[in-house]
């Protein structure tokens, strides 16, 4: 292999983007793991858990993406509180870098779960949320990133080596199982990781170019299964391939977004967002896998 | 709107994104330029054409992507005298950045023109080539770009206002014309910007999913209007809408691409590479348009 010198003159910078590893020994090769959130919300206990994870965190930049309504201004001051706190404290604890981007969605984040979640303003929400997505990972992907964490602003409970854990499986695209805790039970949150069903290839051969399938609607049974449903208290290395994901916390290989892999705005394959994200990434012909067994927690609203 | 101070602390850095403008009003309003070119010849007339463009250099950036073959190492040394030529050059006439980076594809560059352009070798061919262009965006796309100008290695002239000129019209997607110039005559090089036909939609619609629509093969007659063959010498701001566009030389505004816009190098809707751009954007609500009185030239070969 030729010997190319990195970095010429002032102006000029030169990459060599075979050099890039993204492997299960993520800490002892010093991968850099890039963590992207889009952020309607601030929960102090995300930030919390965010900053009890142990790998290293000059190794770890974090990207955000806030919408730039009234709402997003008092998320813009106390996400800045809390990251200057941490950045202006000793150099051995700081992140790598931290970078926060402003974006008028035009979505309105006064919604409750309720709302949010009903079938006809999902499909516009999670649209704009993956614009939002796209836009936050053309800007912060760098050209040495290894790994991209995809990490919900409402996950306030993960496992501490949460980016250790997801790096040693070595894999393209991976999904960990997204709970919620209530009144001392787990309640199963994240049903945009599953595995496909005949029933539902079928409900989408027979949809209109723009339509969508979305999981947890009684009125659109899919018969997918969920991998919510399939935690079982056993090994947390149990993995199951997958063809949707959310992004809860998602760990994907950078070079899979480098090849095209983003999240489609539009009905792909009548999915979108982190759906059609995983059904774009095995287009590309990398592998989803899920962790049934291996928990994080969302915020319990 | 609330006011937000741009940049905090060391490594807090924070970008309003409702700030970038992508104007027919580009160099007045500095408006930032990107221009992207995988590169696996180095042509000198690409580069004299490149240096003898008028819009301001300080608001250009350059990204280049090149193979890592042998042809590669040579291709990086010629670049790199170029670019260093200008870089290490008077401070108002750089660039304002250089970027260049290199990725193996698995291609051999040593291909013939004949050779590059067989049906079967395309496929694979425009796939690497996509998901280079993909790599090199991912990685030089920057917070503050408000313009991606995709230029071939290849194009060997252009006018010198072709910044200036094709922002003016202020579209999302906008192609130039690219004809070859032979023995004196003017001869349509590429094809891959044109309007749909009945007829190939409804080849499509016959085709499995792995299947691509290919223009310029005899045996795959699509029908479709090239704009290659409707240049008449006429105004050369007579503009097209299109369904597929190459890049010779296209002009993208950012966001297109921030929203989500890249270059598929799998079969999308029967398309690939520039082609499937094309009708990616336009799913994301995009218009694509040609200048087909607006000449570019491709090296004779
Ligand atoms: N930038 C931005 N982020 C948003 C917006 N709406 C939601 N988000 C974030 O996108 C992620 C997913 O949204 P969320 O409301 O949690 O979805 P759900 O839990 O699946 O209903 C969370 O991290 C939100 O903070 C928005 O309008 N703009
Ligand atoms: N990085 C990289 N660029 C390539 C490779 N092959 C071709 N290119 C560039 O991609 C662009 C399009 O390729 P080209 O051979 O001109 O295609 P054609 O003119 O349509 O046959 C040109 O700028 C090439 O220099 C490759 O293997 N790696
Ligand atoms: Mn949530
Ligand atoms: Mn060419």
């Amino acid at each position: 292999k030729p010997q190319i010198p990195k970095v010429d003159t002032e102006s000029i910078v030169v990459y060599d983007m075979n050099e890039i590893s993204a492997s299960a020994d993520a800490v002892r090769k010093k991968e850099e793991v890039l963590i992207l959130t889009p952020i309607a919300r601030f929960y102090p206990e995300y930030w919390k858990n965010l900053l009890k994870l142990t790998y290293p965190r000059n190794l770890i930049t974090l990207g955000f993406i806030i919408p730039s309504t009234k709402d997003g201004t008092k998320v813009h001051r106390e996400l800045r509180a809390a990251v200057q706190a941490v950045q202006k404290g000793p150099k051995h604890q700081r992140f790598a870098d931290v970078k926060i981007m402003i974006q008028d969605t035009g979505l309105s984040s006064g919604q409750s779960e309720k709302q949010r979640h009903s079938l006809e303003v999902q499909k516009e929400r999670r649209s704009k949320i993956a614009a939002s997505r796209n836009t936050l990972l053309f800007s912060t992907l760098g050209p040495k990133t290894s790994w991209v964490l995809w990490l919900d602003s409402d996950i306030v409970e993960t496992p501490q080596r949460l980016i250790e854990d997801m790096t040693s499986f070595d894999k393209d695209v991976l999904v960990a199982n997204c709970y919620k805790r209530h009144n001392g039970n787990l309640i199963p949150y994240d049903f945009n990781s599953w595995v496909d069903s005949d029933h539902a290839r079928n409900l989408a051969k027979g949809m209109g170019k723009d339509d969508i399938l979305l999981e947890g609607y009684a009125e659109l049974a899919t018969y997918r299964l969920l991998m919510a449903h399939t935690y079982d208290n056993g090994d947390p290395r149990t993995l199951m391939e997958l063809n949707g994901v959310g992004t809860t916390a998602l760990m994907v290989k950078a070079n899979v977004h480098r090849d095209g892999a983003v999240f489609p705005t539009f009905p792909f394959y009548h999915l979108i967002e982190s759906e059609g994200f995983a059904k774009m990434a095995s287009r590309l012909g990398y592998k989803v896998y899920g962790l049934p067994n291996y928990l994080v927690f969302h915020y319990d609203e």
